[in-house]
């Protein structure tokens, strides 16, 4: 903080202190969000390795091991260097995220999210030895990109500024859909391989499409410019409507009829370009992350610079006469703030001002970061009605979603608003 | 941070440093909340001086500077020194505040609280030279203890603990409600001392008590045992009758029929005695949560030495054999987490166990907290929605607040949801 103004050498705080303390604070913030940014990116394409590595395992173990091993092989290497990265932006924030309370929970699923890691080695050996199978697999790499992509959630969690939050939110929900995707790939590729879908993995494939539609829902209600044109690209591409075609097969043909095993190949690469280019997405909106974040940092500066400045001279000038103006931010009438205007008026009115302005931007800040505050929170709100659902009737993650669905279909609600409501319920059945 | 463990020499971040990173972020939140239960507590002094001179300043003025001028002066003094320790506490957790993010939004407040006081010298100028009336008086004081209470709203906002954040919310409700009702005294003082109650005087007294009941309500619902019981008592005091039949009075006179003057200083002592009684609720409400505070304190301490003593011994064991276990807390099968149980078994268990168990812990955390931010944001959204009635109709604060109360009558439903929806629909009307 080379900026950090010297607290007033005088034993008490005074009020030009803490509105030069609530603009550092801002600033404080801001460096943080930058480093953030690099931890999710790193999160991202460690997310988009392990979807191609749990891609390439299941064609690996679905073939047995006989097709993929040298695709597979190279993957692992990358994979290995992304976690690599991925450690290494931990290590780069480990001082600030431990010395700076910001949020027990963030930690707390960075240390869940590193366990799961750790495990990494120890299950690419099962799967060398084939201890393991196609199953299994999708489950451990399924676990693990939850954990990570949770990190991010956290971390959006504990975003203050408005249009950086809503950046966050739009990233971590298309990271969301895009895993989705990957789980239908997965999904899919199981169906078509065996030339038929069971009823269970046709419910499968219909939730994991409907999970996808809502993340990208949220995403575009806060995604970048330029990543909305990538998306609206990606929906108008032609694999689009030969994706929804084999979907409708996987949904309709059930396990009687059998399907020409070859779509299996074909299915995958369609599914792989799809998530290739929700990557390109999912990048585009890191960027505007990125340069949002930068942007804002220099407006900080320049405006606590000038506030520095403001303030010395004000203070040189009220060594003397104290300024004698009210700060009344609370909607009482101003000619109250007025009628004690005195000789101080001149400063008094400029540090009145200075005041009055932070505590109207923050006001201001704090109700536009309302609605991103409140995709997470139904985000969260929507995991609890579904952890609930799952524990009470004892019923599987995709059937209580589906369920969730189906109560907001029937009382023709928002899912939100059910999942709350769910929620809320349940607390006083306790 | 004596007890604050080294990250491991090695280059790269482990599960286990997040996972004591996450202890020691709840560690110092709980010294920050600490220092923060000083801070509140010198606010609530202050804000009881500042009520107490508001009372004496109008009476003195009331009565053409002949009654009350020596009373009034010990007050002046007593105050002097309540600001100074409000200075003080402020003075010491500065560096805290002001080196950790912790709430730009808090600072800012802070910032307002400070030059409001800075006032208050040149306020008490006007009043020796009798250029300040009544209301000009009650006007100022009232805004003053608004910018110091919305500094403990502010504080309140920023603790992460449910039941240290619980009590903060009834601390802070009990303040408001008391400055209601000290603006309930200064308007009877008027009314009674005058003779009559104007239409619109009667109506601000029915407003004043309404807004009582509401934060008391609150208060009720997250006080601690001590505090609950004298509330009771305060509630089955024979005076609460005798200020009741005054209040049917000042209500149910009217303009024309005048009142016994004498009734004014039997009025303000009643109120004076409630207010002092008041004072006592948060003096315990406060002390609840200090002992709270240290609780917490010394618990999460001994269960970090716990942990750290742990996770050395394993560590030291894992040295050569990674644990090999899947973290999942998402509602994965747990049966996929024992698969890869290998020869790390017995440690794997264990470290999966202490990372599961913090993530469960700050899960059900967060959840226990819901109660309180949700009262904490209930009260923001009343004011926004005040604030917008009173800029859309150009209203005054009072009528805001009875068009409020009146929709919800109206629409049979509770205060905040009338004050939620009227907010989004500005933001939709734009």
């Amino acid at each position: 903080m080379n900026s950090k103004r010297q607290p007033n050498t005088t034993a008490t705080a005074t009020a030009a202190d803490f509105l030069m303390a609530s603009r550092q604070c801002e600033i404080r913030n801001l460096e943080y969000f930058l480093q953030m940014g690099r931890l999710v990116q790193s999160v991202g394409n460690l997310v988009h390795g392990l979807q191609r590595e749990r891609g390439a395992t299941n064609l690996y173990l679905g073939s047995g091991c006989q097709r993929f091993a040298r695709e597979r092989s190279v993957i692992l290497k990358e994979n290995d260097q992304l976690a690599a990265i991925f450690r290494k932006a931990l290590t780069d924030i480990q001082e600030d995220l431990t010395t700076h309370p910001v949020s027990s929970s963030l930690l707390g699923h960075i240390a869940s999210a590193l366990h799961s890691l750790d495990q990494l080695a120890g299950f690419r050996q099962k799967v060398a030895e084939q201890e393991a199978g196609v199953a299994d697999a999708t489950d451990w790499f399924c676990d693990t990109i939850h954990q990570l992509i949770t990190v991010v959630f956290e971390a959006a969690e504990t975003v203050a500024e408005p249009s950086i939050a809503g950046l966050l939110v739009a990233m971590v929900h298309v990271m969301n859909g895009k895993e989705y995707c990957g789980q239908e790939r997965a999904a899919g590729s199981a169906g078509f391989s065996s030339g038929h879908f069971e009823n269970a993995l046709s419910r499968r494939m219909m939730h994991l499409v409907e999970a996808q539609e809502r993340c990208f829902e949220v995403f575009v209600a806060f995604a970048s410019e330029d990543s909305l044109a990538l998306w609206q690209a990606l929906r108008s591409h032609p694999r689009e409507l030969e994706i929804e075609r084999m979907r409708q097969k996987a949904v309709s043909v059930g396990p009687y009829k059998s399907l020409d095993r070859e779509m299996a190949d074909r299915w995958f690469n369609l599914m792989t370009d799809r998530m290739d280019d929700l990557k390109k997405i999912e990048d585009s909106v890191e960027n505007a992350f990125h340069h949002r974040c930068v942007e804002r940092y220099t407006e900080a500066r320049h405006s606590l610079a000038h506030h520095e400045t403001l303030l010395a001279s004000l203070e040189q000038r009220n060594a003397s006469t104290m300024p004698v103006l009210v700060v009344c931010d609370n909607g009482v009438d101003a000619s109250t703030a007025d009628a004690w205007a005195g000789d101080g008026q001149q400063s008094g009115r400029s540090i009145f001002d200075l005041v009055q302005e932070q505590t109207r931007r923050l006001r201001q800040m704090s109700e536009e970061l309302q609605s991103a505050k409140e995709a997470l929170e139904d985000r969260r709100t929507q995991e609890k009605a579904v952890l609930l659902l799952m524990e009470h009737r004892d019923i599987s993650n995709d059937e209580a979603h589906r369920l969730l669905r189906k109560l907001a279909m029937d009382q023709g609600k928002r899912l939100p608003d059910v999942a709350r409501a769910l929620v809320s319920m349940a607390g006083v059945l306790g």
